[in-house]
C-alpha cells in the first residue's frame, strides 16, 4: 500500500497544491513542543478530499470515464468529485440530501456537476444512487472505502514528512478513516518510529470504540460541530488499516474544538473547519501529551459563514 | 536606501518569519491574471510592522537600549514595538488612547510592555508622550516616519521579489506610507520595470490627494473600516519617497474592502484585516487592470472578532 501512495504522489503532481506547513511560536510556547501544521485547508476545493478523488477517478478505464461518475455527499467529497471530473472532462452526478445548504449546492454545481437531491425523510440515499448508477452505468466514487481514495489521502502525510521528516507524532482527524489510514501508512513507511494518533469528537467516537473493541462499532448520526466526522462507522477497508498502522485514537470535547477553530483563526490567521481543527483541539485540551516535533494535519477549511459567526461569538 | 533594505534583510534573519506567498486559481480565473499574495498576516504579531520596529530598535546605541523605547499606537505598531523590545531585553512604554479595545491592551501588555492610557477627550497624545519620554530618556519609535522603519518594511517586497522576480505590478496598502515607500524602493531596485501602486480607501484618500497635488494633504480622521489606514497624512519622509518610487495611487470603496476580506476568508481561507485586503479590493472592483503576474502585499491579519462577525453577516 505504501507503493500505491508513492504512485499517487506522482499521479497528483501538477494537479494538487503542495499545501504550506505553518507553525505558531505562541502555540509552541504555550504547550512546550514544536508543532507543525500541514494546511489542507489551502488544498483545491478547500480540503484534502481532492487528493483521493483525483487518484481514484484518474485511474478509471476509458469506458468508465466515458460513462461518468457518481457520488453521494453533502460536503467536501461532493466538491472534490465534481472538480476532478471537470478537470478530466468526465460527467459527474452528485446525490445530495434535501437539507444541504444552498452554498454547498452552488459550489458543487459551480464545478459543472449534475446535482440530484433526495428527500431525507422519504427516500433512501443508497437506493436513489443505485437506481441512477444502474441506468447510466456510472462508477460510484466512495468517499473513503476505496483503495485509490485511501492512497490519495495518504499523499498528505507523504508530502508532510518529506518536508519535516523527524516528526515524533502525527495527529490526524478521523471521520470515515480514509485520511487517517492513508496518512498512517505513509508516515510509518517514511519513519517507522512515528506515533500516529487519530482524533475524533467525543460526540462521534465510533473509531475509538472500534479501535478499542477490535470490531467496527456504528454510532447514531452525531450532532458534533465537526461535521466532517459525522460518519457513523469506519469502513471495512479503512478499519483494518487503522488497526494495523495507527497507535491510538483520542477524543476531544466540542468546547475544545471551538477553541481550536478560534485559535487557528485569531492567532494563526487561517480558516479551519471544525473537523480540521481536531488535532489542535487535542493539543490545547491536553488530550495528548506532546513531545518533540508534533505534526498536525488540518484536513480542510470549508466552514459555513453562520457557523463561523457563532464560533466568533463564543 | 536600497542598500539599507538589503542590510535590514540580513539584520532580520532569524527574527522575522519568511511569510508564505499564496495564490488562488479561482481568483486568477475570475480576473484573468496571475496574482501572488505575500502574506504578512502570518508575520510575528500578525502584521508587517514587526519588521520596521525590529530594524529600528535593534540599531539603537547601548545607552538608548538601556534607557528604553516609547511609542504611541493603538494598533499593530504597539504590538510590534512591545514584542521587539521584549526580544531584545529592552523596556518599552506604549501610549494608547482610552478607547483602545481590551483585546489590544491585553496583547500589548502580554508582550511585557508598560501601557500608559491617555484620555482622548482631555489629553494630547504628543504631550503625554513627550512628558514621559523626557522624564526617562526613552527613544521614540515612530510608526512610519523613520528611515530604519521604512527600510525594515521594505524587506517585505524584497523577500517577495526574491521569490517571484517577474512581477509586472505590485499593489501595496497605504496608511502613513512606510510599507509603500519601503516596498517601492525594494521592488524598483530588484526590477526596474515593475509598476508599484499604492492602494488606500476612498474614505481616507490623503495619499492620493498628496501624490496628485505634489504636497502633503491632511484629511480628517476617517471612519473607513480599514483602520490601519486612518492616518491623516503621509510623513515628511515617506511622501518624497512615494513621489519618487511609486507609479500610482488608487482608491477602493468600503464595499470592495468588505468583499475582499470575505474572499480572503471564505475562498482563500486566510484571515486578513481590512487594511490588508486593499490590494485584492482594488483587483476585485477593477480599480486596476491587472496584466501578467500581479503581486499583492497583505499587510496584516489583526481583526477584532466583532468586526469579523459583521463582515461575515454582510
Amino acid at each position: 500500500m505504501f507503493q500505491q501512495i508513492l504512485d499517487a504522489t506522482n499521479r497528483l503532481q501538477g494537479f494538487v497544491h503542495q499545501t504550506p506547513i505553518l507553525s505558531s511560536l505562541t502555540l509552541n510556547k504555550m504547550i512546550g513542543a514544536e508543532v507543525y501544521f500541514k494546511c489542507e485547508n489551502f488544498q483545491r476545493i478547500g480540503a484534502f478530499k481532492f487528493r483521493g478523488a483525483f487518484n481514484c477517478i484518474s485511474q478509471l478505464s476509458d469506458t468508465e470515464k466515458q460513462r461518468g461518475v457518481i457520488a453521494f455527499s453533502s460536503g467536501n467529497h461532493a466538491q472534490a468529485v465534481a472538480l476532478v471530473a471537470k478537470l478530466l472532462g468526465i460527467k459527474a452526478t452528485i446525490i445530495m440530501p434535501s437539507n444541504t445548504p444552498q452554498v454547498k449546492l452552488d459550489a458543487t454545481r459551480g464545478y459543472g456537476a449534475e446535482i440530484v437531491i433526495y428527500d431525507i425523510e422519504t427516500e433512501d440515499r443508497e437506493e436513489v444512487t443505485a437506481k441512477i448508477q444502474n441506468k447510466h452505468g456510472y462508477t460510484l466514487i466512495a468517499p473513503f472505502n476505496n483503495t485509490h481514495v485511501i492512497a490519495g489521502q495518504g499523499t498528505v502525510a507523504y508530502e508532510f514528512l518529506d518536508k519535516v521528516p523527524d516528526l515524533t507524532t502525527l495527529l490526524v482527524p478521523c471521520g470515515g478513516g480514509g485520511l487517517l489510514a492513508g496518512s498512517a501508512i505513509a508516515a510509518k513507511g517514511l519513519n517507522s518510529s512515528i506515533r500516529v494518533i487519530g482524533v475524533e469528537p467525543e460526540l462521534a467516537d465510533d473509531a475509538k470504540q472500534s479501535f478499542e473493541s477490535g470490531k467496527i462499532v456504528t454510532v447514531p448520526v452525531s450532532k458534533t460541530i465537526a461535521d466532517g466526522t459525522r460518519t457513523t462507522a469506519l469502513g471495512h477497508m479503512t478499519f483494518p488499516l487503522i488497526q494495523q498502522y495507527v497507535d491510538e485514537i483520542c477524543t476531544t470535547t466540542e468546547r475544545a474544538i471551538i477553541e481550536a477553530v478560534k485559535f487557528h483563526l485569531l492567532r494563526m490567521k487561517i480558516v479551519v473547519e471544525p473537523s480540521g481543527a481536531l488535532g489542535l483541539a487535542a493539543l490545547l485540551s491536553k488530550s495528548i501529551e506532546p513531545k518533540g516535533k508534533v505534526g498536525v494535519i488540518i484536513s480542510g477549511g470549508n466552514i459555513d459563514p453562520p457557523v463561523l459567526q457563532n464560533i466568533l461569538g463564543e
